[in-house]
């Protein structure tokens, strides 16, 4: 069965805490039964993942890439900024990662340094952009082509 | 009805002509078949217009928003490196727009100047990536929330 | 009799339906009454335009040149930020040319790039600025020095 | 009766001597009359003080504030590139400042530093442009409007 | 017969009007005499086409391509600042191009946009620039190496 | 008879042997004999001097502007980055100077900080860009005119 | 009672054994000790964290806003550089922050990246900036307003 | 007696007029008793002074020097842009300068510039920041280490 | 014995699975016998510790230092971007730390952030430069100077 | 007789008092003396000023223009980083400005705003570059050429 | 027998001459001695050249190409700012270079324009590192790989 | 007796000839006798040395400390611009050096990168420059000191 890695990065554990006039109030397990349910409905696995340690995050993605996971999910959230090591180690694995931003970054004048090492990238769509980032990651993951 | 305007940009009728190792052989044709298919399967109208000059895209925009369609996808392909009337026509209606384009701009440094006036923005996914556009822009024209 | 020709860059055909909140309610169709009220008081013909192409616009001002216009009132709207070629043709012709914007561009944090081409510039006084445009324009016709 | 200040900046008091070739001939004094010719067939008062001294421009700026002055005329000639301090007292005051350059400062690649604190900027129709400036800043403190 | 298109871009059409100080009075039509003789002299077809709006432009360069014109020569004028739309165009078609400029871009402080997708590059040497431009594109168009 | 001094910068006398795959195994003799041949056909003298010393380029360019050369066709090479004395040295003379860049530089993504000092330049078409900078020197030498 | 968090960032517990010519020879625990006493004094409670794993700084700053910390004391150190990730954590909270330096950073040229999500910033006073900082903080926790 | 100079820089005397909604209301009157009455309750002296013009502010800061007061508490206030000169004549001086902002620069985007001839400064905490410099300024007035 | 400590940053424990094509096929623990083998020829002891989290490396870092450890070599990996706080800990302890990269930096583009603090550093020469970085560190341990 | 002006930037009145460490301890008053006794054995007038407050050195520059003084020597001081609108004044009138700088600024990163409108600049020579700027201002004041 | 060229950028023949309080008291014959002597004991032979122009630099290096030399070990000393063709001379030629400095750039704030040429770097270990430069060096020379 | 060595750097040996507009007419031969009649009547013998290969500057400059030179006036001219490694000869001698540039460079808008090496700098004064900096050169020779 297709599996699909939802890695999380620093900070998103606090979703629905943090900000909420910002990035909601949905917290970060209701978004899980969310996803688990969009993954029941789609037949894949997924296992979700907070990590607000870079090094762990690191780690966490060669272990996919050992476990032999199908795609990875990520949002970089606080690694966004400066998380070039794990830009690094996405480049360093064969599983394709769809990287996720709740907001649209291009208003908030930045660029994730992830995002190069990303096979795809979904921005500004709130948290339906968890929904359409599983979505191409099981398209990829499944075979489906870039034509 | 659900109205849906797709609207590709500077370049784009010549898809599957230009550049065809990096943008492979689907031509502008074939892709408008798979995106009408969509919208028949998914139960949507979907009108699609290629435009290379920018002020005929504007036009086109605001034409958009008096008539009532309900959420644009846009290629804005050339338009991306200096499109700024553009960008203040699509901030200057009411009407959602989700960009897409079909490689991961991230990874050719730079950022598109439209960008910032989209909805939500989805790149590196291929022609795939109007899939998943078309289905964002579905969501949000159907009240489907960010949350 | 002094001919002036004001002419309405990129998204200007739209004023009054594009973002109300910060450009009015008043459409491009009462400001037009409004301007030719000024020049049937002042003594003077305006001819109004509205281009949303840029080469067009180029087209028009090479025109207003052999036609013999006096002077060219334009706000230059969607061109401010991209339109070089533009600010060429109105190197390349002998009508003086008055620049008018309706917002302070300091505030935003931009120049326009055809501001350099024109003799002067008025910006920040909203519609009125078009009024003031239109008398600097004038001026510079009747033969109004700069001392 | 309205009352309107004008403000001259840093080096204005010697116009008609400094570089003549590029700012005429006019000395200060004549455009004193010139203006004060406008105040009375406009039934305004006018207030004109040279200030050299850019902490006594912030004195007389919240001077005008305290005294009940309608608008300020401004050109802040000298204070245009490092003027900040000016620039955060206009911000202070409640009285509208229209901000004259002789000169298109476009055509000499930089920006004035208090523009961003003006209602309005005019510019580039040398010593014509203070009369633009001051119908300007009458228009605003006779409740003229921006639509 | 060798086919070649002259594009002139942004401006062109006003040669011998526009700033005569600078780029002369020879007129678009006594140019386009001259290199009409050359084409005769030489033995091959041109097709000159002067474009103010960079869309048409782009539309017509892919006609050339899908034509099988054998080389173009442009002077991409006033697209030299920021048509980067058209110099993706160029990239897109397997026509050679050869990019003239009137003048040395290096005693004006910038380079054109659209160099980088064009064969190679002639400027500085007015209106024979396009004479040179000619053979060169000539040269490749007839098999001529870079050896 | 006219006379042409071709000089050629540093690095350029290891042409054939240096990176052929970027420059071809055409050897600086083989180029040489090919010059040469085209002086002969056209009638006018060539002198050929490859210098790798920035200092000795100097002194041969002004010894050619003492000797009275009609014109000097120059490939900086290896002098485009940092060779300002070398520019400063062409300012000086009256002899005009066709650089020439066997590539286009704007692939490359600099510009050639001598090219300033140049009448003209060519770039992009390979070793046949000798041929074509000659023949632009040629007509400049000869008096043909810009317009 | 009112409870303050002190976080000391990445290198802060080799305090006096790390360059003592810049930081002196008083060790963390020394300088635990001289905190303590002043929240004995002035009574309230204090907390005293050193983390070198950005990260657990995050889940730290979050678990001193879910137990009801009244206000953060933070030295950022090592974290001042490219804590973004950290930032964003202390945005997403309601507990005010003060972040003390050492040191004075603009002697030094650089500014801390955390900064801006700080209530207040103290630098440059040594380890007397702390007491500047407790109290800073102990003002805010307890109502002191910044009128 | 231990004697704290404050020097309140450029519109500081116009606190509680200007932008109150940002700065409060309390006036500048109204601050210096605050000042007085802590001075009065720790036993030193304090001499207050409101300055607009930065000459004036030089001419100041030497006289503290000369007339041997211990410390001098400043906000920079209007000279925080470009206030270079004052800057130097505090490196030029014995006596320590706390520096004061009332808001925090961080969240403003910018730095002081006389910030690097301060001892320290404290930023963010409103006007209650006067009372943290005057302690810090006290402390290193009264022989108070940084250890 | 001379001990020496060998610290691999963040990614470089999959080194022969990371992207074998630039890195080789070499394992981790392969390159660590190769490494042992050289202490034993060499007679010193060496400790190789694999940290994929800063933060822990700068324990790592310190840990050496109370240890007595005499020379560090590093690759900083994954640090190299952003690993101020690495940096940091580094120009706080005594031990002499030496800097290895596996590719030539110069060729990416970029300068290791942690290369300041480093004694000197070794890059481009593959795995080999462990051996090179390792008898550097062993020459300064022992007491070889710089002359 | 030939007069000269001697203007003293902002900080120079403190000369010997202020960081002898790099001035040296010679007070303004010596070199007072010592300019006098140059003045007196080369037979011109020197008027000494020393000003701290940028308007009114300004005003002393306008006012040597009208009362014909023969030369200026400045040494900008404080001026130099900001002070734009005092070089506006040179720039305003005709007499010529010699500027002196006691250090070299090459070395100190930066160079003085004023220095483009001077004649020449003396920099780097201590107190012994103001005889070298007055002999170099006595030069031109005398009608030496640049010849 | 393996044969080295050690070459020695512009000012290095000054060794020991110049600034010994940076680059220490040996001078370039005791370097040789010592660099002569690891030669014979490693059984290579080695050439050792000083040349302060740059022009003959590249032709040193392009004669090492022809006659076959196997390695490069070079000090680009004061070619490292802005030797540009040099780098170019490098890259055009076969034989592996590796470049040394004596001191750590990084501290300096400068990266070596011809580093990237070279096949690996060396920097900050004193003389030493040439030591170092050549055993690196001797290893490529001899065949021993990267990996 | 004092020695002085005047260098003149790239171009300068072509004085009068080049850009007589700019530089005058006066050769390098009417110079050195204006510049030998100086020495003669101040008593102190001067060496002329026109070098346009900066290698062989470097040579020069250090022998001129060999041969205990007391003290050098240079016009770096060509070397200006990107004359690092001759910056760093200049460092590395004992020699004082005297800069002159025979414009003044703040009007041309860069810096010479030799200047940070000097004693000081004299630019503006045109030729006459020679005579200011040969008697600064004196001053400094003679053991006048900078206070």
């Amino acid at each position: 069965m297709t599996t699909i890695l939802l890695l999380q990065g620093a900070n998103m554990n606090w979703l629905g805490t943090r900000q909420p006039e910002i990035y909601g109030t949905t917290t970060a397990a209701q978004l899980d039964d969310r996803i688990r349910a969009h993954a029941a409905e789609n037949g894949y696995t997924v296992e979700i993942d907070y990590i607000n340690v870079e090094g762990e995050a690191i780690n966490r993605v060669y272990r996919a890439h050992t476990e032999g996971v199908d795609a990875i999910v990520m949002n970089p959230a606080g690694y966004s900024y400066a998380g070039y090591a794990l830009r690094d180690a996405i480049k360093g694995i064969q599983v394709p990662v769809v990287e996720v931003h709740i907001s649209n970054l291009h208003r908030r004048g930045f660029e994730s340094v992830t995002g190069e090492a990303a096979e795809g990238v979904v921005m500004g769509f709130g948290l339906h952009g968890y929904i359409l980032g599983l979505e191409a990651a099981l398209h990829i993951a499944r075979g489906g082509g870039k034509e």
